[in-house]
């Protein structure tokens, strides 16, 4: 059950009272709050442990959504996790409706990019704000997505800035439950 | 961690000893066999049982190629499961490779269907071939999918010539380990 695959990145989130990250804030944009905890550990892998106040699993992998062109511009501005300099993180649990899921692939993809321009308006953001996109749907999670940004100190607005610019879009309207977590190391 | 949405179908196959489908034989077509058992019970959920010779576990949910002109004539076809005439059955658990994964959504949906007609060739098994597709990539298994077919033993010829159609196009060049088991009851 747990030899994934080469291309995948599976990990757990745990809340609690240990870990690299302190958690400044935790807010529920949308549905039910978080339990709050002190701090973040970042475990790899899905850990069956049961210590911490919550925890949450996802598996970062292939992408859904985006499309050759995007992927040729996207790769050379992305830039990795654990920058030195990336002393701010945010974790942002996402779930989306039962009508998003219910919708077929080309109209998912119409909404995100084509009307929300998900990918494109979110690539000036880059190299500044990077991101790791774990799915939880298949996990039997609470969320579908863990969505997950490291940043410099100095770019914490235009982080802000980029949360905004989503959560103003069509796409957001099918999201049902966000959590927003702040984090410093 | 188990509370999977409405929408979704998470569902563990055992082969053992027990279970309403006999294993009538066990193929590998590509890469690894499975280990024999006699008998193969198909469980919901993600069931944490050390019980059988061999277990295997995905989840059923949202459609990830298929877009609604497809839909609109998959849906008045698709026949349910369960239906008392199909006794017969079969299991074929798939892995690609990293390539295919590798590959951002539209080159794998022009392979899919574009290329290799999946979605278009298929549909004329249908009502005949029951089928659900259930994904266990991120689930950590041995396979990328669970397939499960259902149909009467009339229909045994029809099944044989679908999957011989699939095999033959481009989307196989990607699959890098298949076994197929055939079932009745």
């Amino acid at each position: 059950m747990t030899a994934y695959p080469t291309g995948t990145f599976p990990a757990t989130f745990i809340g609690g009272a240990a870990g690299a990250w302190r958690i400044e804030s935790s807010t529920a944009i949308a549905g039910e709050p978080m339990p709050l905890a002190d701090r973040l550990e970042v475990r790899e892998g899905i850990a069956a442990t049961s210590g911490g106040v919550w925890r949450l699993s996802g598996v970062a992998g292939h992408t859904r959504y985006v499309e050759r062109p995007e992927k040729t511009r996207l790769d050379p501005v992305t830039p990795p996790l654990g920058r030195p300099e990336a002393t701010m993180a945010a974790l942002i649990p996402i779930r989306k409706s039962a009508a998003w899921w219910a919708l077929p692939q080309d109209e998912r993809r119409a909404i995100f990019e084509q009307r929300s321009r998900h990918i494109a308006d979110s690539m000036a953001f880059l190299p500044r704000i990077a991101r790791r996109l774990y799915h939880a749907r298949d996990l039997g999670q609470p969320f579908d997505f863990l969505t997950w940004f490291e940043f410099a100190p100095e770019h914490a607005g235009a982080f802000a800035e980029l949360v905004a610019m989503l959560r103003s879009r069509e796409e957001w309207t099918f999201v049902d439950r966000e959590v927003e977590m702040r984090l410093s190391r």
